[in-house]
């Protein structure tokens, strides 16, 4: 692999924060921002998918998508087909894109209908998507991509042949201009509101999984992996 | 309240489908998309947040967002200085936006990397923000918006007063060019990988809450509300 295409920089660490810039800096809640890398990392880490936007024909477009993080890369595949991975492709020196992840963790009552709110993670990523050509890199990045949504799976699972990888573009954005926002605790209301006959607090979400459920045609002899009794 | 601003249509009928257009008709797996009208309101209403995309200096911007569905117009609201609500009220005759809602349903393991998948409904409303000025839209609208989260709890809190009303926007974009796109169901193994040894199957995904914290400075004879146990 050249050196211009490994997906994790060495030197990187990372005790250093991102850098804020004009369009990371939210306009309101600075409060909640963060450019704290290990905070982005996890909270991106934890994601199944990511919801991306793009620009087509002068209108936004937010798809969800699946996505991966290497080190201070993202990736995102797609059939060679499908319209932002071939826009990414066809434009000269790629898309602009911005891609979101959120996780929410629990809904916020007030006393004031004003103060609702919800407890939320997420993650803003500003850049643009190039394709990539590399094949040990797009190797790299389809793994990862298997890996992000069940830990391990790329190892246990037949990899991409010729002609699955001819149909699958890859497009990588790096993290470099992108910002963090959290917010946690419970609600925010007014002194003069505190004396409200009204119920304050927070309901916690949960996330989970039910038991993993075989495929119809699958051989009974082969049995759950034990990578599924960790997500 | 002007006819004009009434936010349920009453000649809307549930049974028939949105029309398709050039951009909701996907590039890829048609066979996933819909636009049957109860199904969109379902995953719509199903929604804590939506992620909101929109163009700021050419540039695409995705951020997670509280919304509400009243009949056949979303509602979307905000610090009238926040910029996505800024931008539709400075806009005319409004703010070009993609608002997207997705609920990940499962983990698909197929035996090859390349059909793995997750089991998802999704709903992509194009259209043009435009800013609510009528009094009893924006009550109702902000009303809807805190029910979204919690059904029934807009009736149990403080109303906004003025001078929150004053520093709230309301914009509402009415649901007319979208599309939903699901995918249930196992994995879509080739027929030569269904002997491969690997497991193949659904990982389901589940999601609750936790039991209900209460504020800290709650009045201890106040009991959580009983809406809170539908949730």
């Amino acid at each position: 692999m050249s050196e211009t295409s490994a997906p994790v920089s060495a030197s990187q660490e990372t005790a250093t924060p991102y850098t804020p810039t004009g369009r990371t800096v939210p306009s309101r809640g600075r409060a909640r921002a963060s450019y704290d890398r290990e905070l982005v990392h996890s909270i991106l880490d934890e994601a199944y998918l990511c919801h991306l936007g793009f620009v087509r024909d002068g209108a936004p477009v937010v798809l969800p998508t699946l996505f991966a993080r290497v080190g201070e890369r993202l990736y995102v595949h797609g059939s060679t087909g499908s319209r932002p991975l071939h826009a990414a492709g066809a434009a000269d020196p790629g898309l602009p894109v911005c891609l979101t992840v959120t996780h929410v963790d629990g809904l916020v009552l007030a006393r004031s209908a004003f103060h609702h709110s919800i407890n939320y993670r997420c993650v803003v990523v500003h850049g643009t998507a190039v394709t990539v050509t590399d094949p040990d890199e797009r190797r790299i990045a389809l793994d990862a991509i298997v890996d992000q949504v069940v830990p391990g799976r790329s190892r246990d699972s037949r990899p991409a042949d010729t002609k699955e990888l001819a149909a699958t573009a890859v497009v990588r954005l790096d993290l470099d201009e992108l910002s963090a926002k959290v917010r946690t605790g419970g609600p925010n209301d007014d002194p003069a509101d505190l004396s409200l006959p009204y119920w304050a607090g927070v309901v916690p979400l949960t996330r989970g999984h039910a038991a993993p459920v075989p495929a119809d045609d699958l051989d009974p002899a082969i049995p759950a992996p034990g990578y599924l009794g960790s997500l």
